[in-house]
């Protein structure tokens, strides 16, 4: 008998006494691929806004629906990744915004909330695509959200404001990165742009393919820079594509958007950079959504296979899997009934964005108890219902929130989901929380278990082996 | 010029024009002490109901007001320490309450939640100070709530219900254990005990040393068994003890209570465990009381540095530092006040409960005002006066919650006070998410780094080299 089932399960005599399965508890040196060597190719995953508990949250879920967590918190049960904690504060508050979060990894300085890669002075700071760009290597985002969004301009350019979107269209194609899929049409196409610039035009004319379907994007050559942008905003979520034809048709996944972007680098010889963001776990956590929430993080936890499997067999590529901070603090809270609410979630068709903007004005309460009970497996009280009624009928305002632009009555919906799904939220904002970080591969094994988020920034420099002199 | 800081600041040309200060953001191997030995003593601490963000917000905490964060996050900046994320569920519920919790810890099984190692066919799972006992070693519990509670009592003792707390005071004796410090007069006093036993006397006659205040502790021999008992039930908050000579006199840290335990068993030739528990970072928790639940996670963090300073010199000790479960998820949200919100807190002189217990029906909304001004340093709206003397007055219900006996609105304050302090709570109860816990001494090498709480029973014996066959 091993030392270790020896300690365990105590002498032979006992161990016929233990009804536990005989899995191996007891840790081992972490397995690093490559110790010490040079990573080639490096893949930061980040899904934004992820507080502890939807890591949390994600992997139970998993768990209870298929007997398998996630593949994040796989990589810890099987001892292969090093981990930190990481502070995500920013150059002006203890809590960042997506752009100063995704600044302090790409430029390596703190930056004020609001700004991407322009310092307090008003200087700017070289995002880290740009110098990996400069070291020969390629360089791609893919997110769920608007490519020109914070957390992947952040690695690529500077702008006093994340909101000036259409001009980041533009920086984007002036720095030729190589692979670039998310949404946000409005910013590219000229029936949209208030100038009126064909962008999608421009990356055509400097020899990129672009892209608007899944099938298109499954098709495009491996050899070309790639632009894919497949819906006028950010792409649906993962729980209402689920329910729908037409958006699986249309809609590729975050999975398939990031393995297509490392197909379409991999072959470089100097090797490739590239960021993976699961945007929408942000703006659900800001909408107190928690199928949104959930699912998309289950499909943020697909594409972290996605980066492994390649990490596995190329042996140089570092992988970073983390968030840029916390978002509404979601956790499952203790009750008799916290185990059935909680996989009640597994039977929700959308997520309460689509089912707010199925209510109107003129429907009976009636109405609205049937559709909650078809997309939630609710039995709503006539009480909540009438709640929910008065905000489309006047009667109570619209509520204010971040991506809430038809002021749906997001926070009152989850105040009532939750006596049924037993989840709860601190706010529909940011928090300051400490947050997770793993690495896989070369240079993961220089992690120290607490860390700044500027320190990726030299960390992702070092593990490839490039002087920052640029 | 070395590598790391060649790869942080570049070439010596650029050296000039960096700003950041010469510190060391890489790590190396873990710096394990003693790796590969045998953990002669074992000292485990519990934050009791910490989630990641109170962690996060003792560490900001002293960071903002002192210039140096935590001991806790200290040992993970100087990577002396290997780190777990814990999955806590019980056998009856993802979400754990803390007998069930310490029962994992204590018994190595799940149980249901509210039972203290009983399985759910109502078999006994032996507690593992007993077995340490049986080992050889002196065993120990040291709390700030009563020292029968839920926690200690998950380690020492057997019984259906965690309830049973003048039982536990009797059969801790039955036991032996060597070291018990905390409150619960209650459940040893004579005059208070329904049986009118004297459970003093029977210590004492047992050759025990009873203690009731914080100087007979400090002059308590070291060679006798010590039970030290301070308070009627829990110990008061470190924040009203804080304000109060009185308390000061009377009721000893968890840190002193903990270096006195350390002291009265470290002798043992066979060596010692000792559970260290802030138990009343839950009960803040539960109370949504920021200032309770911040001040008695750094007074745990004081008890921290007091294991791990003997840990270093001894060698042989193996330290745990974890907590139970989430509660509440609290957590400091996004506002363009929130660094100024968050640093108010380090001048409230009291908890919200001393807070609520000072208002009484016939006070004025003025006096409330005042009281508030006083303590937290807010003014509050005349609105927000009445609304929480309605309380008091009886034109509101007294709100409902563990551990609020007197009903008290702490729901309905905290919610007022986040305006001012920018500071979040999911629920007043514990939640699902998975834990922190680092592990520092022989032993600690074997920490995977994802784990559920039964593991750490094993993982207990199997450092001490102690066989599990009891």
């Amino acid at each position: 008998m091993d030392r270790r089932k020896f300690f365990k399960y105590g002498s032979l005599a006992t161990v016929g006494a233990t009804m536990l399965s005989p899995i191996e508890i007891f840790g081992k040196e972490v397995d690093f691929i490559n110790k010490g060597g040079t990573a080639k190719n490096i893949i930061m995953l980040i899904s934004d806004g992820m507080s502890t508990g939807t890591l949390n949250m994600a992997d139970l879920y998993l768990n209870r629906k298929t007997g398998k967590g996630s593949n994040w918190m796989q990589l810890y049960k099987d001892n292969r990744v090093s981990r930190a904690l990481m502070d995500t504060a920013s150059a002006s508050s203890i809590v960042t915004d997506s752009a100063a979060a995704s600044s302090a990894f790409g430029g390596g300085f703190r930056v004020k909330n609001g700004s991407l890669n322009i310092s307090p002075e008003g200087k700017p700071n070289m995002p880290i695509w740009q110098k990996f760009k400069k070291a020969g290597k390629k360089a791609g985002c893919v997110t769920t959200v608007t490519i020109t969004h914070a957390t992947p301009a952040g690695f690529c350019v500077c702008n006093d404001s994340r909101n000036s979107q259409p001009e980041i269209a533009e920086e984007y194609l002036k720095q030729g990165f190589d692979v670039l899929l998310g949404g946000g049409d409005q910013y590219f196409n000229s029936e949209k742009r208030e100038d009126k610039k064909n962008v999608y035009k421009d990356y055509e004319n400097k020899g990129y393919k672009v892209v608007k379907s899944r099938n298109q994007l499954q098709n495009a050559p491996d050899n070309k820079p790639l632009l894919g942008v497949f819906d006028h905003d950010a792409l649906p979520y993962t729980v209402d594509r689920n329910s729908s034809k037409e958006l699986q048709e249309q809609m590729p996944t975050l999975a398939e958007m990031a393995q297509k972007a490392i197909d379409c680098m991999k072959s470089n010889p100097k090797g490739f950079v590239l960021q993976i963001e699961g945007g929408k776990v942000d703006w659900a956590a800001h909408a107190n959504d928690i199928s949104g929430l959930i699912y998309d993080q289950v499909a943020f936890d697909e594409a972290v296979k996605v980066a492994i499997d390649f990490a596995e067999k190329d042996k140089n590529t570092l992988v970073i899997i983390t968030t840029d901070h916390g978002n509404a603090n979601p956790g499952v809270i203790y009750g008799k009934n916290a185990n059935d609410g909680f996989d009640s979630i597994q039977n929700y068709t959308h997520t309460n964005e689509y089912l707010l903007n199925q209510i109107h004005a003129e429907d009976s309460t009636s109405k609205i108890k049937d559709l909650i009970q078809q997309v939630n497996g609710i039995s709503l009280t006539d009480e909540d219902a009438t709640h929910i009624q008065s905000y489309y009928s006047g009667l109570e305002k619209g509520e204010e929130g971040l991506y809430n632009y038809k002021k749906l009555p997001f926070k009152t919906y989850s105040e009532i989901q939750r006596k049924y799904n037993s989840v709860g939220w601190i706010s529909m904002d940011h928090s300051a929380d400490y947050v997770e970080l793993a690495m896989f591969g070369p240079g993961s094994e220089n992690l120290k278990p607490f860390i700044k988020n500027t320190d990726i920034h030299y960390l992702m420099l070092e593990s490839a082996g490039v002087e920052n002199k640029f």
